[in-house]
């Protein structure tokens, strides 16, 4: 199952012409999982033609304006295209009563369910048979989360040979091996998944820090990500500005993926005064080379791994 | 003084990629009066260069989400600007409640002060020197305002050869008559404006409905206008779905207009079932010769009279 990413904003705090406000998609199959929600998302859905209809997880990593004011909007829009599935919103305390205010001044009906689940403590967010998602604080001045979503291992490659050479027909035998079960043979003998399959195949990894400083943890919370997604609001000129303001330099983003040992970069939530990347690009790729800077609608594809 | 007509969002309750959510900016020399507010506003402002800094009203129509969900965003980004003067919020009762409850979710500062006044009933809502704004009832299911912006009349045209031949010498006394001063001369006659001056000048006008059915007080609330900026979300064959939603058609909003003795129309508030205007210019021209379907960026330039 192929994983997609589409960056529907990469603003920082005010948006430009050209980006929106943050906005991470990550597509899995028929299931949508949406990191921050900043405003105008809907429009950038619309735009991205990710509909409004499939199974929806939205991780709010803090309430600040820029990163929440998507989401009634968004809510709204999909009631009034009558969506059925709910949907499910984690975010820190304090988005129930972000969510419970607006829908009383706005008198809002939904035609589908909002489950709200406040996050509190760094650790397993969620916990589905494919994958979880856990947390971690960042260090951004208010409570804030990094986000990482792991899958959980697949079994192993399953060698036919092996299977035939045990006596085992193809058909449902296999297909219960493939799935992780233990097969009793009418000898009485059994056989193990991993007697007829190579070794159990790492799931992906993915780690979106919303608004943060650099910070201790991320090393190991983000250990081998295939792709980090940190924002780096300023340049490294800015150093300073960037630690008054509880944000991260394009140098500073890639020590952190390269310290948890990454594969790829991809740096967001970019100040309105770069109106082109090549400057923090050039900061990053001198520390981790396979660095990008995110563009509003560039979309990333995680290919399952071998 | 010349005014300008930005219309920077248009479409209705849902946006498309071509509309954003409602947004009508009125640009009067240095003063700025935004009519709703509606999701991503504030990049729409940034797209159209309308800066952040002027001299602002803002007048909500209700409070129904796609109308004033762009408000709090654009709050933020004008202090993130550094704004200092303040910005004046007009909307129904509930406009209170709604900002304060976001300001409490996010926690945002503002550098400037917003001053909100709750429309409680149709009539004068603020009267400045060289206009007023006064609000109607509309017929939408919520509590809804109109509001239609009227320039005070403006002195006469100023006649050089009238005030020569009363021995008024071109200067500081000239300035004066033109200003609607009575000036005593030296010999102690008396010379009103009027003497040296043709008929008082009358502004111009400006409706804006929000949402709406047609109603019975339009005529006469925009009687005259020079411009008549009414909804129109959905095309004549669903007339009975725009009166079960409280909205109107292109020939609806035309016989108001009509009946109001407008000079112009423009339809906005487009369902994002059209993708193109020509079905709901036509009905509506078919009654109101002098319509046009907005756009999302359309300027309209209305020149100051003779």
């Amino acid at each position: 199952m192929s994983i997609r990413i589409i960056f529907l904003g990469t603003a920082g705090a005010i948006p430009t012409a050209q980006r929106s406000l943050p906005a991470v998609l990550l597509q899995r199959g028929n299931e949508q999982l949406m990191f921050d929600c900043g405003e105008a998302v809907q429009r950038q859905m619309i735009r991205a033609k990710t509909g409004f209809h499939k199974k929806l997880k939205i991780f709010l990593t803090h309430m600040h304006g820029d990163h929440v004011l998507g989401l009634p909007g968004l809510l709204q829009t999909m009631a009034l295209m009558d969506r059925q599935k709910p949907v499910e919103v984690y975010g820190p305390v304090g988005t129930a009563h972000f969510l419970a205010c607006l829908q009383e001044s706005l008198q809002f009906g939904l035609t589908y369910p909002v489950e709200i689940h406040e996050v509190t403590n760094a650790g397993l967010v969620c916990n589905e048979e494919e994958y979880t998602i856990t947390a971690e604080h960042t260090n951004h001045g208010v409570t804030s989360f990094a986000y990482a979503f792991v899958e959980k291992p697949r079994p192993g490659k399953f060698h036919p040979e092996k299977a035939k050479a045990l006596g085992i027909r193809q058909g449902q035998a296999w297909s219960q091996l493939q799935h992780g079960e233990t097969l009793t043979l009418k000898d009485g003998k059994t056989v193990k998944p991993e007697d007829v399959s190579g070794p159990q195949r790492k799931g992906r990894k993915i780690v979106y820090t919303g608004d943060t400083r650099p910070f201790k943890a991320f090393a190991e919370f983000a250990a081998d990500a295939d792709l980090v997604i940190h924002e780096a609001t300023f340049d490294d000129a800015l150093i300073e500005k960037a630690e008054l303001d509880g944000h991260s330099t394009p140098s500073q983003a890639a020590e952190e993926a390269k310290s948890a040992g990454a594969k790829s970069l991809v740096l967001t939530h970019i100040s309105a005064r770069y109106s082109e990347p090549q400057l923090l690009l050039g900061q990053a790729k001198k520390v981790f080379a396979n660095t990008q800077v995110a563009e509003d609608f560039l979309e990333l594809e995680l290919p399952l791994g071998e």
